[in-house]
């Protein structure tokens, strides 16, 4: 059975484009996966549909309010789905996040306020924090695709045979090699010779020591912490 | 003037949603920045319109081509502007670089396939390689639009006067406290007393204590990087 992804969000529209687009639209369309949008503000009982407040003690910022939110997820829930949700203080999203979560059954992805939610909210109904990166964005919306993005790379099918994941950055915590393609020389600057020669045991040495290269120059960070 | 961003890409349709709705959405209506989509397959001058082709040398995906793209960003630059290549293998995104590029006067992104391009082109018309964090999608476009999102909350007036970018994460390298909002209990749980006191001063207290608590449990490694 294919992989199920349910995210909540105060912004469905937010991901029309990114549905229906690019490789994961064909997923979509091709039932590897299926993912359906929900407005949280359908949870929100009041007549306004209030779906955040003021924080206690102060502070700028709304909050998720924890009714509406909790609600949703527990309508949605199944047994054994991982639920998520979506902040900055999170654990660093990763290949091997993606690829776990690509092996489960269902998901549900809470797309809160990126400032902040209620506490209750992480308390009572959420697995697992990921953060896509340390910058604060508007939501948690496009970092649910990104997160879906990623990780639909990983389910059987949705990259096509004609590619692979064998080759590209962060394969064994290095930056991936320069990569060339026609025409062979373009304005005046030509492939370089190697990739030309036919000789794959050359090709795989230059690449290897490009992508050593490459790391150390822009991510030396990453040699530090090289799998053992 | 508003800050232009032109956003290159092959699956322009990728940010309908994201460019009309939310606090972004608004920003573009009220003018306070400017973004435009173009589609990359309008520099393509063969009949099939072909933006990729395979890499030399072997090896899974297909590489963005230089003709179209560098005509594409040469025919978009303008004199001073920052053209900038969203690649897993840039610079990690960070709130500095949001800041740093929202006082600019005018982005170009370059969105390929994320998988990689043809070397030429970022030698040609790259200035700035950006990388929103260590997992790889199926293309730029998502990064783009994080980029875009977070860069357009410095934009003075984007967030309103009643939000402020002063208590959140990463301010200080330090994740963010615990935030409550109404009911005061919900299922049982309260809201930490202190928050209600209205002594500012031990709210101050104790959330910068959970500040460094909930950065040490989640992020260590922000710890080690505290700016002198």
């Amino acid at each position: 059975m294919a992989l199920r992804v349910d995210v909540l969000t105060l912004f469905p529209r937010m991901l029309e484009g990114f549905l229906t687009e690019s490789i994961l639209g064909k997923a979509l369309e091709r039932q590897l996966l299926q993912v359906d949008v929900h407005d949280l503000r359908d949870w929100c009982t009041d007549k306004h549909r209030t779906a955040d407040d003021r924080p206690f003690g102060g502070g700028a910022g709304m909050l998720l309010k924890p009714e509406p939110a909790v609600a949703a997820i527990e309508a949605l829930q199944s047994p054994g789905c991982r639920r998520i949700y979506l902040t900055p203080d999170g654990v660093p999203f990763s290949q091997e996040i993606a690829q776990e979560l690509s092996q489960q059954e269902h998901l549900v992805l809470l797309s809160g306020h990126y400032e902040g939610i209620d506490q209750r909210i992480r308390d009572e109904v959420i697995d697992q924090e990921i953060s896509i990166g340390d910058y604060v964005l508007t939501n948690g919306t496009l970092p649910a695709a990104v997160l879906i993005d990623a990780m639909a790379r990983f389910i059987p099918g949705v990259l096509g045979e004609e590619k692979s994941l064998t080759h590209e950055s962060f394969t064994g915590k290095l930056l991936d090699f320069p990569q060339y393609t026609r025409p062979a020389e373009f304005r005046g600057k030509s492939v370089p010779e190697v990739l030309l020669s036919g000789n794959h045991g050359e090709i795989e040495k230059w690449r290897l020591a490009q992508r050593i290269e490459k790391t150390r120059q822009v991510r030396p960070d990453l040699l530090n912490n090289q799998p053992s």
